[in-house]
């Protein structure tokens, strides 16, 4: 048996991995339980745990019945951690310090014995510009948000903890996710879904900047594969550097707009409507646009080949349902 | 008026920037408060204040007479850092994120006026290897201490609450301060100082490393001018990167010796026994040799020119006295 605790199993990544973990025979006997403030009506068949992830009271009850492996996907995204930076701070780094403390409490209670696999969903937001045309392994992190700077303080503690052994953690820089199903978020990202997602189901979508904006992607699919690779690797393979930056597609918003011109036809393309919004191009303006992601990919990590192959996921995972 | 706070104000460096902040009309009208654990017998006169900055009240206190430039070196040393790990984190970490709350409290009552300038001591220790051969600007902080992880993750904090404006932040990358006079510290770097400080002194000193480790240094007084040129400086030419990568001198052990021959003889030479430790050989490994600080250069950030010249501000500041 292995139990699995997700924290932000209510979400998209979160219900994903999830289904992915019952459905792929990922782990042994998996005893999943998902944790978040709410999941949901038709979700994913787990016990389910409904709570605030910021109270430090939370953290102990999450480890009481000491999980194998934890998903750490729990965030304030990255629009609201600009618009309530308390809060930003709360969700995204000291919900981390409360739970690495929890984990070290219960090492040491076990006389070293226990010593959890933490997979953290980081994010490309730790990185900030100006930028080398492709970002590689060794540049540095210097966020331009709140959640970037959230995601990065992350990743040190993370380091830092599994270092001392009382966990043995990585955090995973993911792509930005797309397409992703369902309804815009509040990310300031949200548009790179929805000039797909919403055009694909018939509806117009707004773009909210120059189609030449160029960005990095990879599939709900490749981000389930990442996480779950990720719980099982042989982290000294690491050389304690345990932040990774991870695979993806590197295309402009006009060949995104093309891929799906490809798969579904110009009328489908139509449906995009140019609309510039200063403030997201502002906040898009300081994203990262492409990347070298030397050790992941010898590491055997993989995303899709092209954006024409994240349509595609998209379109056989949430269309044909 | 300029109402000064300087945490750490005990230690080396904030009694020589005291001393130095008085002495220089670095501000008109310093009012300097220093706040540390203890404060030296003989220490430089200004206002004292003992207390534990690692206790969540201390930062309230230490705001409410709105200082407007806030020097922040309190720190446990790496090697302390190491050994008592909650304590490492507690005084390198949640100090800093009690002080920026406190500040922002401040901010916010003051509808938005009280802006002060912080300038923190960080370290090259946010670095870990594989380095290059020089390390630039753009290179990943990817610490293999949990002192240099405290370091860092405090860099993200303070760059974040600078950028929404609640403080006016920067974060200074500190060489190795060579020659520190008194008694050496817990820190593993101690030797560094030790074998010029004690034999000059007429004392043997335990070399513990080969003579062919190569390390970066800047002196005591070096510090104290970064320090009160990052009080002053207009920060927005740090274009949001608000941690700075100094200068020093690169040099091997055997440099340092053959700077000691030629400023004091053979026979203080002699003083230096090679006994090596494992240990400390092991740390000092995983630490950065050499830079290129190219920002903090065009910024007019100035160290010593060579290793002589670091032995030479020891023996005027310290031996004639």
């Amino acid at each position: 048996m292995t139990r699995i605790l997700i924290l932000g199993g209510g979400g998209m990544i979160g219900q994903k991995l999830a289904q992915h973990i019952i459905d792929d025979a990922v782990f042994a006997h998996p005893q999943i339980t998902l944790f978040d403030r709410a999941f949901p009506p038709e979700g994913v068949t787990a016990k389910t745990l409904a709570g605030d992830i910021s109270d430090p009271a939370t953290a102990k009850t999450l480890i009481a019945d000491r999980p194998e492996v934890i998903f750490h996907l729990a965030a304030i995204v990255s629009g609201q951690a600009e618009a309530e930076f308390a809060l930003g701070w709360d969700v995204n780094m000291m919900a981390m310090w409360h739970l690495l403390g929890a984990v070290k409490d219960a090492h040491d209670a076990s006389g070293g014995a226990y010593v959890p696999r933490i997979v953290f969903t980081s994010s490309i937001a730790v990185f900030g510009g100006p930028f080398p045309d492709k970002i590689g392994d060794n540049f540095l992190s210097a966020p331009q948000t709140s959640y970037g700077a959230q995601k990065a303080a992350c990743e040190l503690m993370l380091t830092d903890f599994s270092r001392k052994g009382f966990a043995d953690g990585l955090s995973l820089r993911l792509p930005t996710i797309c397409v992703r199903p369902g309804k815009a978020n509040a990310a300031a990202s949200s548009f790179f879904s929805g000039i797909i997602r919403e055009p694909l189901n018939g509806v117009e979508a707004i773009l909210p900047v120059p189609d030449t904006v160029r960005h990095w992607h990879a599939s709900p699919r490749a981000a389930t594969r990442f996480l779950t690779k990720a719980a099982k690797m042989d982290t000294s393979l690491l050389n304690g550097r345990r932040a990774l930056n991870l695979p993806g597609i590197s295309c402009t918003v006009e060949e995104q707009i093309e891929a799906l011109r490809r798969a579904a036809g110009q009328s489908v393309v139509d449906l995009i409507k140019p609309q510039p919004d200063e403030t997201i191009m502002g906040i898009v303006a300081g994203w990262p646009r492409d990347f070298a992601p030397d050790r992941a990919i010898a590491l055997g990590f993989k995303a899709e080949d092209s954006f024409d192959e994240i349509i595609s996921v998209y379109m056989r995972d949430e269309l044909d349902a």
